[in-house]
């Protein structure tokens, strides 16, 4: 038995047989063509074969999983007819008299190399889709056939290099039981996909491929991050157990759907989801979400050449206020800079960025792009719950700023004769420490505040969370943060106000009976989250949770903090 | 009357006539000479005058300013004796058959060059100095005659374009009133010469040189960075009043010295000073400084080729301990990362250096350099008061982990047989808004704390204070400040601890209020702020300051604390 660790992607545990997708070698070879306009033909024919494929696969993708990610195969059809692509491959071969797979081969090396020197995350994309649809045609050009995923017929698990795209869209839940890959981490393409699909995954293990032979038995933890190798009896029935109590946990947690979000003793919170694009609205529904307690606008922005319209904007709030019904939507304002870069912004590089001209400061400093943006959110109004959330407010001037342009473009759209919602809740992040310290004078002009914990750790503890040399320094539990937080519940519960979190920590077991006790109102995480959350929290007691945070105001280090969480685990739970 | 600005580079009034110094143009051709050996012959001669020059320079400034600020001719002394420069240029004249000049320049300018490029501050001084070095021999080559500046036996204001170490040696304090330069800040050569010199100064005018003529009549602001160009009768007056009135407050200043620093109503503070090298202890006692409130050690890190041994640092420390006599030193081990490289540690490039590997957290990473520190203070302790202090704690962990390193090294030099002192005070620096967040807790295990206000701004509004685009947010009186510095204090207070600062903020005349009123017991600033702070602090009454403080907490923007200070300024003083 060979345990391999790799990176868990999707939860869930899958054992079945492997299925080793070898690279097929394309191997190109120039070869001189008697007669060009037929070479020209022939390569025109394998194009329209693989546009049909990529019809197909877009069809399906889009009703097995939303427009959203069936875009990506529109990206690949692009490509196919883009003429700055198809014209020099034509050319190439009428001119050298060389063969098509030669001609294209060349052409899009060059694309791809060029996108990939850019350094831009958006570019360095088109290069991996432009790689993807290089690789279609060529194969038929060759005549290669390459693996047909949806013609798996048994249970197995998948073990390949990398899943392409196209290898997803072609999955077949009822047959693929989970996947395992080299290359890619939690936020690649592939293991989107297998969170979105519900397909255990562990990828990132690096030679997994040559570690496994077709139909060697495979354990695939995706929970843990651990895939067994022709594991022994033993192994095998432990597994078999950990897979049953998942799926009775999954069970469990289903029936939670509609159930209220209240703990054993009768609190009452709100548990909301973050997303980051419309096609996660319905994840949300379907896994209990009460609100979007943030819709984070800047994917709106980026992986494109341009700013996004008015009217764009307009259309995307409408409908996800449309499809939550009349259940609210945090939408957080432009929080760009820093990490986030928009190539067609051409902001001057930073030392620091992220203490630099990012989200708010940006907004302020750049209104055109913040009017465009509030002038879309308070059109959509009209059409659901809307909240208006700024990020990275660190001074209260900063706050009246940004509400007076608010006005300002409501008044206009009022003397416009265009129909604005009167009942729009305005917030801020409290991600930055002058904030949370000030919460008290913050509490008597906003209507909310969310915490931004990933922030808020960050400048509280001065420590950059992308930084592996001091990554120790990010603690979540660190008692000075659980101040900070106590410090904004209390203003905001002084003046009659609301207070959420939208950082990673509102969905982390061990924090969760911590803010429960300091008494936040919502919690938004993401949605695959939200059951395990309300699982959790239906099962505390609200007034032992209120004792343990007390305590945990007086520990010392992070690890006194979740040392005391553990040690209290059982008085918490109302059995 | 024209009036140019520029940055108040030394504090003063000077009015008097132009004397500028115009560069001279320097100009060399390639020239074939007959004999080779009687033109290498003609080089060794221009060296050997420029080094009767410079050592005359030396010996001036080692007599006038100290050892210190006399080093920068042993560097060019240096130079001039380097055999890898002089080698090659003596071999070029040989096999080329070309003039000295000639080939000085050219050699000098491909080292200047390489120095340039390679982006370590040590090596863009080192080629500055070779810059200097280079005019002086050229100098001497071309038989041209640079501006004796010792020469001058009038009154004068000097205007250049800049003034090399070799031109401000020479100045006469009796004669040159005050210099004003196109180029420099605050912390170039020039204006730190200046301040030693106690020279007015107005730098970084940009174009001064080209509007001022010899013989205009000037008046140079040094307070405000202000020069007047053949301004009139009027101005004339005002500023000979203002000029009377400055001497008179150095007087007043003067007077001062040897008084305690206490308010009107009889609240004794401690007026200390931060220093960086051995040689600005002078100035601290000059100044009246009742303490050094922190020593910047990583000078003695940086512009060198290597780490500075045990041995080294001990002898400095010691003799900082001696001059000092009894007075009380706070040393901070290093502090080093973030904007302050090492070039010889090749550190890894950081996204954010501000929230990365640097000071303490090196230092706990980095244990050999750090002990090799912590031994040479332990050793030094017993030459007078030392008080050591960690910078950058961000935890308990932290504190307790550099603690127990520094008791390891007590312990072993103790075995060892060498003394080390009982009484050595230890703190840390409160600069990371998680520190003063848990202050309550950091008090029972510490002696002391100091604020660090330039980096507990930055991480507490978030934001880059080299960073030009978001410098708004840098707001040394925004409340949440106000408010970190007081549950710091009261939590130092509270457990019997004394809390200094040593940030910017320490010297700054409206904030020595609000921090008095807080309950602040050591002010640390440079050694030049110390008497206009105790001039400003015998005036004040502790009582009033303490009912401003309390008012200032409540303020809700930065720029209401600033108006509340000055609207308060006649309240707060006991006449």
């Amino acid at each position: 038995m060979n345990n391999i660790s790799g990176i868990a992607a999707a939860a869930g545990i899958a054992i079945a047989k492997a299925f080793v997708i070898k690279e097929l070698e394309l191997t190109v070879e120039l070869r001189a063509v008697p007669d060009p306009e037929a070479e020209v033909a022939r390569f025109h024919q394998a194009l329209a074969v693989s546009r049909d494929e990529l019809n197909v696969l877009k069809e399906r993708t889009l009703q097995e999983l939303g427009e959203e990610k069936a875009k990506i195969f529109e990206a690949h059809l692009h490509i196919m007819n883009d003429p700055e692509l198809i014209g020099p491959i034509e050319a190439q071969i009428r001119s050298g008299h060389c063969n098509a797979e030669f001609a294209m081969q060349e052409t899009s090396n060059m694309f791809i190399k060029m996108f990939e020197d850019m350094k831009s995350t958006y570019l360095q994309e088109r290069a991996a889709d432009m790689r993807d649809v290089t690789k279609r045609v060529l194969n038929h050009l060759l005549y290669a056939k390459s693996t047909d995923l949806s013609s798996i017929h048994k249970d197995v698990i998948l073990v390949a290099e990398d899943l392409t795209p196209s290898d997803t869209a072609q999955l077949n839940k009822d047959y693929v039981k989970g996947f395992t890959t080299n290359i890619g981490g939690r936020t690649s393409h592939s293991a989107i996909m297998a969170r979105s699909m519900e397909i255990p995954a562990v990828v990132g293990t690096k030679h997994i491929v040559d570690q496994v032979q077709d139909g060697d038995l495979l354990i695939l933890d995706g929970l843990t991050g651990s895939v067994y190798v022709n594991p022994d009896q033993e192994t095998v029935a432990l597994y078999r157990d950990k897979q049953a109590a998942y799926e009775a946990q999954k069970l469990e947690w289903q029936r939670l759907l509609h159930e209220p979000s209240v703990t054993a003793d009768g609190h009452v919170v709100e548990l909301a989801a973050n997303i980051g694009s419309l096609s996660d609205v319905e994840a949300v529904l379907s896994n209990g979400g009460e609100a979007v307690g943030l819709f984070r606008t800047e994917f709106l922005y980026m992986g494109r050449d341009n700013m996004p319209s008015e009217n764009e904007q307009y259309h995307v709030y409408k409908t996800i206020l449309e499809k939550m019904e009349e259940k609210p939507v945090v939408v957080r304002t432009l929080d760009i800079g820093g990490d986030k870069e928009l190539p067609y912004l051409q902001l001057p590089k930073e030392m620091n960025p992220f203490l630099g001209l990012r989200a708010i400061r940006l907004c302020l400093d750049r209104q055109d792009i913040f009017r465009t943006q509030l002038r879309a959110l308070l059109r959509a109004s009209v059409s659901g719950k809307l909240r208006i959330m700024f990020p990275m407010i660190a001074t209260l001037d900063e706050f009246r700023q940004a509400k007076d342009i608010l006005l300002e473009e409501k008044d206009a759209l009022v003397r416009e004769g265009i129909p604005v919602a009167e009942d729009i809740e305005l917030g801020i992040m409290v991600e930055i420490p002058s904030t949370a310290v000030l919460a008290n004078l913050f509490a008597k002009e906003v209507d909310f505040f969310s915490i931004g914990t990933n922030d808020l750790i960050q400048y509280t503890l001065a420590v950059d969370r992308m930084n592996e040399g001091v990554s120790y320094l990010y603690q979540p539990y660190n008692p000075s943060i659980l101040r900070l937080i106590k410090m904004v519940i209390d203003a905001a519960h002084a003046e009659g106000k609301w207070v959420g979190m939208c950082g990673e920590m509102a969905g982390d077991a061990i924090a969760i009976p911590l803010l429960l006790g300091l008494g936040l109102n919502e919690f938004s995480m993401s949605a695959s989250s939200i059951l395990p959350a309300k699982s959790q929290l239906t099962k505390l007691s609200f007034q032992s949770a209120q004792q343990l945070a007390e305590e945990a105001l007086n520990c010392a280090t992070a690890q006194e903090v979740a040392a005391l969480v553990q040690a209290n685990n059982e008085k918490l739970t109302v059995s």
